[in-house]
């Protein structure tokens, strides 16, 4: 007999990595494959053949979840905006199911990873959970009561727009002015830290450059942590949740960033809001989105016995009516 | 044979509002009487007399819900911070239950407020429901799914004190810079307004001297729209919610204010979040609290036929397991 399990799939704009996951939230048969160019049949293709090669390592597969770079909408299982991989309006979740014969679901990367670090990481059984990741820009997800929280049209959680410093810096992802992203992304770091002459491969470089004493890295770091302090505030007297994660490389920094952070919290968010709020660093690295795209099939089809059926005449109505 | 009503209590610092509430909303039987000083239990009893009254005149209520000024745990019925009424750590929901034999629950007048526009006013039937109301401070609310969101400890939605210009203007009950209730607070602007020599007995003055181009006047109602518009930014792009509904006296100015909030939202928040956001005017004013109330003893009470008995062996354990 197969043993019980999902698979994660996480689609970026670069790569696609995917694993079989238990209920657990033990990954197995991972594998990593490029992503490829040509639209979204050609990334859907794809993601069946990789499913296809865990499957055949680790057994059949109750149902597929799929991490995708959009914002969307995961109970129709619908693409809302694309500017990566031309799949704006398409309907990933039933393409996916029919190339797979599993049934399907799909989530937004980010959210996915909220709920990974809520299913099986630093946030693992919190009532509210806000993650930060700290990538090439700002991303984030939300998850109340066990459930991400969507928004009106799926585009809620994007943390990297709350404005830190209103007038200021000029984000390089939106064109507007103060936004956290412009303070705390990768990308702007990076561009701010070589404009001054400086070297740099990655944020690494920059946090080693700041232990090191260097002062621009020392002023960036810092200026970069206070600006999170700020929005993670703002968050908190918005939404009081239980704990704030904070993803992505340069969260492994670790003190030299969330002392600074956590100093920037309780300063700014009203007392009763900050006293007792848990700011982290996440738990699951790169393998969150895919241990959320998993969390979200066994959220979705975890319980349900005729999941295991794949006859296509009932696939599509099985995806209509798990909402 | 009586209607089906419940009683709607709103407990402010310094007045009590009630009314017997029907299903769909209507308020009868109203009653306003001044907050007695001396504690909470000096309010729980005054409470039970105009409940009384009102079951004198509308007959007899299924359940009572009262608004109260403070964060609390709606599950448990208990205040946990009050620097108002002398109530932290008080079950209001049991002794209101006590005193008037009927099954009681509790919530935060701004959440209530929410509510109440959610059930009853100008978000009715909207998946996601963020309300600000602009009062002596500012202060708010957020329905989602039909329920508030009270956040880890009954502190969520502290919308004023969202930061909206750091190191900015210094907030009046926090004593935090760049505080939205520092530029959109009654108490905040009309002490700025008078500093300057000018006369307001209230923000209606201040509008109306904006309307007749006074320059002080028109500046702090621009600025003030502005910094809403920034806020309620920083709101849909975190929450992305189907509409906000701006509440209190001042927003019944219409134009003048809701027009330049509308184009900041626009200006501030991403595309994708600001399209189809609503941002309009709260209908229930003064009401609000009152029928939000209500709305929470409809919601708690309203299925259950038990609740109808009052005899005090089960009062408790109803109110226990009702979360």
């Amino acid at each position: 007999m197969s043993p019980d399990l999902v698979i994660g799939v996480d689609v970026g704009g670069t790569a696609i990595k995917a694993a079989a996951v238990d209920r657990d939230g033990r990954a197995s048969a991972r594998r990593e494959v490029p992503t490829p160019q040509g639209g979204s049949a050609a990334v859907v293709e794809r993601v069946a053949e990789v499913v296809r090669e865990i499957e055949a390592e680790a057994g059949r597969a109750r149902a597929i979840g799929v991490g995708w770079p959009t914002p969307l909408d995961p109970v129709r299982g619908v693409v809302l905006f694309d500017n990566k991989l031309g799949s704006a309006g398409v309907n990933i979740a039933d393409l996916v199911s029919r190339a797979t014969g599993r049934p399907a679901c799909i989530e937004n990367d980010a959210n996915a990873a909220a709920l990974a670090e809520y299913l099986y990481g630093a946030a693992r059984g919190a009532g509210s959970v806000v993650l930060l990741t700290l990538g090439t820009g700002v991303g984030g997800g939300i998850v109340l009561n066990g459930d991400v929280w969507h928004g009106r049209d799926g585009a809620a959680g994007e943390v990297g727009h709350v404005k830190v410093h209103p007038g200021g810096r000029k984000c390089l992802f939106c064109g507007r002015r103060g936004c956290l992203e412009a303070y705390a992304g990768a990308q702007a770091i990076l561009a701010r830290y070589r404009r001054a002459g400086k070297k740099a491969e990655g944020m690494k470089d920059v946090v080693a450059a700041a232990r090191r004493g260097e002062p621009l890295a020392v002023r960036i770091v810092s200026e970069m942590a206070e600006m999170i302090g700020m929005a993670v505030a703002d968050l908190a007297n918005i939404l009081n949740p239980e704990i704030v994660v904070i993803g992505g490389g340069v969260a492994r920094a670790g003190n030299i960033l969330f002392r600074p952070i956590r100093a920037a919290v309780a300063r700014e968010a009203l007392p009763n809001v900050s006293k007792g709020l848990r700011v982290v660093p996440a738990r699951l690295g790169n393998e969150a989105g895919t241990l959320g795209a998993a969390g979200c099939a066994w959220k979705r089809y975890g319980t349900s016995a005729s999941s295991r059926t794949s006859t296509t005449g009932n696939r599509r109505s099985r995806i209509a009516s798990s909402s």
